[in-house]
């Protein structure tokens, strides 16, 4: 058995008998019912993720995958491949938004090569970034598949080997991307997996103008027809019209899934990779926290078909990097303060209300 | 001149050079155009206000106000008034709402007894607690005014004294309230403002059922009709069909914008306060950041006079005493962190998009 079968084998639902007694002591809590709404039943999951109703976390971490993407030379991107190693030295230099909005939030950024398509050697042996890469980029999704299937095997075992690695000290993990043109192999993925239409799934990525947001739909359906992945299996999802750093992320989150750690779901090309994982196995559903929604129009029907009806946040993010996730941990950290925290009427001696 | 004439005086507009330097660096940050969205919008606001491009923030407060109500003696809230200093008692103990929330945010606390119908003394003495009593609980409002205009003037200036103090120390106010039965006032003050229908701002506060929220409603009508405050004059209205913690919240607002902090308005009560302060000086709309959308029916049509169309939060919270405010401050940080923090194209050595 490799390591995705092993990760599969200890992924378990969320622990109902700590969620109930979550929601005891959070009903008796010495403020009107429920009054602080979503924040409330997001302290539910928590305790069902955790199996316990004083989760604690010690450290957090947003893992950025970052990866290229051979259809990029279909012209789906206003941005070159070569912004995508920038990026990553921006990253690494922490200036970049995923740095700001980690510093703020408390969290650590690790960044993966997963499959630049560039040599960041010299980064790796520094230990600035993990080195995972697969390959110098993806092939072009609108000529054949993304990679082999051992290749989309390997990228998610990478994502799960950070989870389990990580998981001695983070309690708490955020998902990130870069990657030009990785909203292309996303939108691919959503179709595949949500039913709907590529049209109505298919967003302006970094900018696109109208025609360039036509073109870019005949591209997915190109990539969709040539390749036909089976909607049943995500390894092959992934393989055909995937990407490195996709498979990173579906790995990271069957590795904290599997570790009981939640984990915050950043934007598009994240919750793509939130599709894959859960393409293998359903039960991750359980371990997943929505930071926000994005402008990426087919966020929200990706969102939906893994149980979430509305993110934590919406502030017209598509940014991608990790930084919805990195905003949002606040908010994570802010239901378990309520939950672990707050005093019962009892314990606050304040009287409680008529009927 | 009165200290809320000097403070008028002092209260200007955003600055637009600022704004303009804000926009200028934002455009160019080595990210696709404007995809942190509304935190870069909230960026150039916090731009304007400070009359900086580098905004800092040294501490954070939350403030929270408390008072009591006469007109719960109509029937207008599931809890006893006896309830607002036993919660007055659990924000200086630590284990309230705000107290969690504001811990997770790094914000401090500070408890005002503006008119707490109980003798908290004690409490002052100990420096637990902000001692600007006016009196204990306002008069029923429907059965006359809730104060006299000495006291609405006094309640203002009161919160306005406490800006000035707390702002040689800190950058960044949140509002708070807390008061059995102050969604009563609060309705009538958005009615006023508003002038929407009663019923159309009337919601449940503590958890009123249908027909304890029909008796609501022709409570507050009674109130106006009574009372006939003079919407075009802030103070009439709150001395008319207001609050003493209303009061020191609109106070606390006027002196945050005379002394150029932002200030975070928590929600039903906080905005009701708000909007006391703009009918005072419309300008304080210049200094405002809205933390959230409550349950309470009236929060949005408020919110909107106010200039507000999507608040930075919608988490269902119909708590106040501060809650939304403490988790918005993280947000508010967060744009200051994308607006001095993230490098531009050209600092980061990053290839700009193709047209």
């Amino acid at each position: 058995m490799g390591l995705l079968e092993t990760t599969k084998g200890r992924i378990f639902p969320q622990d109902s008998e700590a969620r109930e007694k979550a929601k005891q002591r959070l009903d008796n809590l010495a403020l009107p019912y429920w009054a602080l709404g979503d924040l409330m039943d997001l302290g539910i999951e928590l305790a069902g993720m955790t199996r316990t109703i004083r989760p604690h976390i010690r450290k957090k971490a947003i893992v950025t995958m970052a990866g290229d993407h051979g259809v990029v030379a279909e012209g789906v991107s206003k941005f070159p491949s070569a912004v995508t190693p920038q990026m990553v030295y921006n990253f690494v230099r922490g200036g970049a938004g995923i740095n700001a909005l980690a510093r703020q939030a408390g969290a650590d950024v690790f960044v993966v090569d997963m499959g630049v398509a560039a040599d960041l050697g010299e980064l790796a042996r520094q230990n600035k970034i993990i080195d995972k890469k697969i390959g110098y980029g993806t092939n072009n999704i609108a000529v054949g598949p993304a990679m082999s299937d051992a290749m989309a095997r390997k990228s998610i075992e990478a994502g799960i080997e950070i989870a389990n690695q990580l998981s001695t000290e983070y309690d708490l993990f955020g998902t990130g991307d870069m990657g030009i043109g990785n909203t292309t192999p996303s939108t691919a993925i959503a179709a595949v997996c949500t039913g709907k239409d590529v049209e109505e799934l298919t967003g302006r990525g970094t900018g696109l103008n109208d025609e360039q947001l036509l073109h870019k739909i005949a591209v997915v359906k190109k990539c969709l027809e040539l390749n036909k992945p089976d909607k049943q299996n995500g390894l092959d999802i992934l393989a055909k019209v995937g990407g490195f750093e996709i498979g990173g992320i579906a790995g990271l989150i069957l590795g904290a899934a599997a570790n009981r750690k939640p984990v915050v779901i950043d934007g598009f090309i994240s919750t793509a990779g939130a599709l894959i994982a859960y393409k293998i196995e359903p039960f991750v559903r359980d371990y997943l926290i929505f930071a926000h929604r994005s402008v990426e129009r087919g966020h929200k029907h990706m969102q939906e078909l893994l149980g979430c009806k509305e993110p934590l946040l919406d502030l017209n993010f598509r940014l991608g990097e990790g930084t919805g996730a990195a905003l949002a941990m606040n908010i994570v950290e802010a239901a378990i303060a309520v939950l672990t925290e707050v005093l019962t009427f009892e314990e606050a001696a304040v009287a409680v209300a008529d009927k």
